[in-house]
């Protein structure tokens, strides 16, 4: 069963107040909430994968969450399951890495949590943020004449997990570009920081956890409107043509996992704040919530999300 | 590898500021957080377990935490981990009787989570309690000269988790003493309020997940006293002599999941809320944490965790 039908038969029986972002925003608390889980076997391996990375890629891929929000992260729980014979250096080493991530986030504090016993491993980490008096986000709060901005670079974490399932894997150069992308991704605290600071109206922001793709066609389809992007001005790692000719656009565009920031935010904010436009919001005229230009020299129309990164 | 062990590892790493207790008190945002996962045959069975059971017992073992804090549940996050060929009916009846949980326990909200896939299934909730401006407890609070308090009957669950690996669960009069005890506890929701709202002192308070000697060990060594109970004073229900003979009264003391409270009041409290007063708190002079008096004649000194209940 896909996960968007899941995700309906859920809503129809807790309603969808707070259904529809990857965090939820309890305003009179002043708090932003986010869960997610990291299996083994479903969204890591611990044949590539270290003690130390997994802890770091768990807390990171939830402040990224966090950052998204506009929020800043505070406090975390963690929820580990662990098959019996796991080693006390697994349990130090993963807790080492996820220590180093919340010290480089702003000093987020874990508070609690629990261990149970399991055949694999799994990890599930909440992170709870404040709003610090800035403004949150919502990926239906994108507005006609906002520019389309992000963070960094796009597709190098499928890019690393491409090369670890290759033979080129063993090649050191491409290790610090994409394998430690996909290994060991940041969240991007300061730009989700700075726009929710200096921000006065609604706007959308979610991060590329499942890709630029995704994230683009969910603003766009929750807030009903077109989020046309020119794929000249989407930032990748010129070498990932070198490596993967045949695929690294379509890389560039669905591959999941970078925890870059998208957000649609007013052209002032994005030019005072010295960030990327790639494309804009516009009033929807077609079925058309994603429009693609210069995407291998043709318009490409993104209208579902087959083809889109699917962690279930 | 002990839970106890890796819990050490966990403190050596992160601090124990916030471990200790089976929530962490955030004082200043006034909330209180808890995170509890189940995993497919570690803590529950499909073959006994029915999926609305499951989603009713995932919110209420999460709720019986906020109780015993003293705190008021108000929003939950739930992250599932489901094989993919998991059928529409079982999200449905889960989150029907997580639903009809949150209802009974003061209408608290599902605010998010998330969805992945796994080989069994696994369930990891967070709830987010507020304080409401009650006084918070914790483990390592019990007072000299403070009575000890339960909720309810125990050894219930566990006599029905027998029950169910035995031939005997058949038998229908049993189903609604104890094997709907183990398959759908109820939070000690009103309990835990009532303490908390009339309470001045600092006290102790936790729910007996993992059983009752587990609960006064724990209390009784974070606070540096001895817990004196009387056996004969604590409740459990009389049938249970009959079915087990030989081992009730170890179930009554060392089975867990009941999700009944204990907590160390003033006498005061105890009485003018009609609480059933099991035992007294003591300055420690031996190495005796846990004396429980009248124990098959006897008394039984409780020192270490052995024969408690062990989730991992």
């Amino acid at each position: 069963m896909k996960e968007e039908k899941l995700i309906n038969i859920i809503k129809s029986i807790i309603g969808d107040k707070y259904i529809g972002d990857d965090y939820a925003y309890i305003k009179d608390l002043g708090i932003i909430v986010s869960q997610d889980s990291l299996v083994e076997d479903v969204h890591f391996s611990l044949e590539y994968t270290s003690p130390y990375q997994l802890g770091y890629k768990s807390a990171m891929v939830n402040i990224s969450d966090i950052s998204a929000s506009g929020g800043k992260g505070k406090y975390m729980t963690v929820a580990l399951s662990l098959p019996k014979d796991i080693s006390e250096s697994f349990v130090k080493e993963f807790y080492d890495g996820m220590s180093d991530a919340l010290k480089k986030c702003g000093n987020i504090e874990v508070i609690g949590g629990d261990i149970t016993g399991s055949d694999k491993i799994m990890i599930s980490v909440t992170i709870i943020g404040t709003d610090e008096g800035r403004k949150i986000s919502s990926r239906s709060n994108a507005k006609s004449g906002q520019v389309v901005v992000t963070s960094g670079v796009h597709g190098s974490s499928a890019c690393g997990l491409k090369l670890l399932n290759s033979d080129k894997k063993y090649d050191k150069k491409y290790y610090d570009t994409f394998i430690s992308a996909h290994l060991m991704p940041e969240a991007q605290v300061e730009f989700g920081k700075k726009i929710a600071e200096n921000i006065k109206e609604d706007y959308a922001m979610m991060d590329t956890s499942d890709g630029l793709a995704d994230a683009l066609y969910k603003i766009a389809v929750s807030s009903g409107k077109t989020l046309t992007v020119d794929f000249d001005k989407v930032k990748y790692e010129k070498e990932m043509k070198n490596i993967f000719p045949e695929t690294y656009a379509d890389t560039v565009l669905f591959g999941g996992e970078d925890y870059q920031i998208i957000a649609t935010v007013p052209k002032e904010i994005a030019e005072n704040s010295g960030l990327d436009i790639i494309g804009a919001v516009e009033e929807r005229t077609e079925n058309e919530p994603v429009k693609i230009l210069n995407f291998l020299g043709k318009t490409k129309i993104i209208n579902n999300l087959e083809g889109c990164y699917n962690h279930f």
